[in-house]
């Protein structure tokens, strides 16, 4: 089995075995030692403040969306957001469940965000903005230069959800001025999934500290409270935890650029190697995670999809909804190598040959 | 190590191995055909009616409790709780939280409930009974037979919490008239902790659908929607919904009494030889998943849990709060068996003959 896919994705052999190891109880000073260090590498990694706090969830990416906006933006705040995809119209939808008032973005498939789309919401007395650094359905990765400077003229809230783009493109929350970022175990991260990440500013950290949470689970303070001594308020998925820290220590041995350079090393050598193949790269600002890539010969996306995963047991990423058959996504984040990707290409060389792509 | 604590469990080695295979992509007819096999054989069982469906929920056992809260009642119901530790405590927090009406029959710890506790509420205008089948703070099990007779003659909606009951003691969903459960993977399932899941009656799907629920990822509409084709709505913990199918088959293999019949087996085992030790069994209706010991010799229950930690690589189960100094709980699920159990009375007998027990 080759995995293509944008998560869950192909895991190294060191956090492999880690998944078949018992589990150990949870309640201990050991664990809560491992929970500090996770908090402690994760903070490094991502270039936080030192004063920076990570809330670790159990629960799927969404999950840790909507907690994030709930205790952070109350009914008082104006919200806008990037709206590039499902993930960008996820966060609108998230807004409109809790009643906040927010406003979109909205940027057709491929589409980068410019100076442009911004510009005219300045001084419009908006409060916080919410985007996906790379919009996952879509493959576009924004910049955030651009955002960083409308942010910062307009003094806004910015909570960004990075759980495709970390350790495979270039992020430091303190470069680019990031309140709260989210993450999710099963990207680049390489872990199963089922745990999330938010790493919050002490901005963001106010925010929940004076914000009222119509909820028990997704309630931040307790997870701020308990996890000063490295603990969560309720049972977590503590073998992932276990292989957060292993994963950690790997990419904070390796450097994260080094980790960073690697996955942008194989989405170069796929990108190169499918010249010849009627297959469109379709965005042009990309991330390194992934390719989007547009079918142009006689066979749809989601048959693509099903072919290879039928007849060579590979699996690429397919899109939903509207795109589903005008778009599939080839992965380059987990344990994947030019060799794999060399196995992919044969796949659809062999296709082509056969002359069904 | 040997882990006699109540979650995470010891896990079997069958179910250990899956944990180190790579995951597959998951939105794929061959998951979806896992998820259907995983629905039939988790309501067969648990006794479920051939109409109810299950909620596979990536979080924790609280997640599983808020979000059935939120999905089954509203404002005009008013519940009924069964408050005998801090499990009980939680589903009345919830409650408070969403703005629910509910009332608590507050038990003391150890204490059974009774036709008495029950009989002053007939007739009130309740609609809806919330209880933790087995109190895992206290390890007292509950008698289902007068919570089916008091909730079948004022008509409840009953909800139950059987996440560290479920494949240790008998329990069924017909024929204890019970309209929702919910469970969560690390209990006597044995498998990682990460995902949670509710069974639901007809009835509670009835509810579900007619009800309005102020969150994205606890609405259970969508979970209910998805899952009609085996599929989650968010990237769910796909490598514990492969061992669950392990898991699920064993069970079926074996038959649910006979799995009950070993837990019992185990904790019979282990009540009878920790005669002679300052520990006495401090619950009279027990669950066969744990027992609940308070010391009576010198050492503390926290510092017991300590000692068996640091000196001999045992864990058991520690309380939190009032209880710390008082109480701690040896578990019998999980991959345990007899001579596990002798290590462990090894152990206390060697601290009692060391005099410090």
């Amino acid at each position: 089995m080759l995995n293509f896919s944008l998560g869950p994705v192909m895991m190294e052999q060191e956090i492999r075995e880690i998944g078949s190891e018992q589990i150990p109880y949870f309640r201990t000073d050991e664990f809560s030692k491992l929970m500090l260090e996770n908090e402690e590498l994760l903070k490094k990694c991502i270039g936080a403040t030192g004063t920076s706090r990570v809330i670790f969830l159990t629960g799927s990416g969404t999950a840790a969306m909507e907690a994030t906006i709930m205790n952070l933006f109350h009914e008082r705040d104006k919200l806008l957001i990037v709206n590039g995809g499902s993930f960008g119209a996820r966060f609108k939808e998230i807004c409109n469940i809790h009643g906040l008032h927010s406003e979109e973005i909205h940027l057709e498939y491929g589409e980068d965000l410019t100076e442009r789309h911004l510009e005219k919401y300045d001084g419009q007395g908006f409060t916080g903005f919410l985007i996906n650094v790379h919009e996952t359905s879509t493959g576009v990765l924004y910049d955030m230069d651009i955002v960083k400077s409308f942010c910062e003229r307009n003094q806004l809230l910015v909570v960004v959800d990075a759980i495709s783009s970390f350790l495979a493109d270039r992020y430091d929350m303190s470069e680019f001025n990031i309140n709260a970022t989210i993450l999710s175990s099963q990207k680049a991260m390489a872990l199963p999934p089922g745990i999330s990440f938010v790493v919050l500013d002490e901005k963001s950290q106010e925010r929940v500290l004076h914000n009222s949470v119509k909820s028990l689970y997704f309630n931040f303070k307790s997870y701020l409270n308990d996890g000063r001594r490295g603990q969560t308020p309720y049972t977590p998925a503590v073998s992932i935890l276990l292989q957060l820290r292993k994963k950690l220590q790997l990419v904070d041995e390796n450097g994260v650029s080094e980790v960073i350079a690697n996955v942008s090393s194989i989405a170069r050598d796929f990108r190169m190697k499918i010249k010849g193949l009627p297959l469109e790269i379709a965005a042009s600002s990309l991330s390194n995670a992934v390719t989007p890539l547009k079918p142009t010969g006689k066979m749809a996306a989601d048959e693509i999809f099903t072919y290879l995963k039928d007849n060579h047991d590979i699996y690429v990423c397919p899109n939903g909804g509207s795109l589903r058959r005008v778009l599939f996504r080839v992965g380059h984040i987990g344990a994947i190598t030019e060799s794999d990707n060399n196995e992919l290409i044969k796949a659809l060389l062999s296709m082509k040959e056969k002359s069904i792509l």
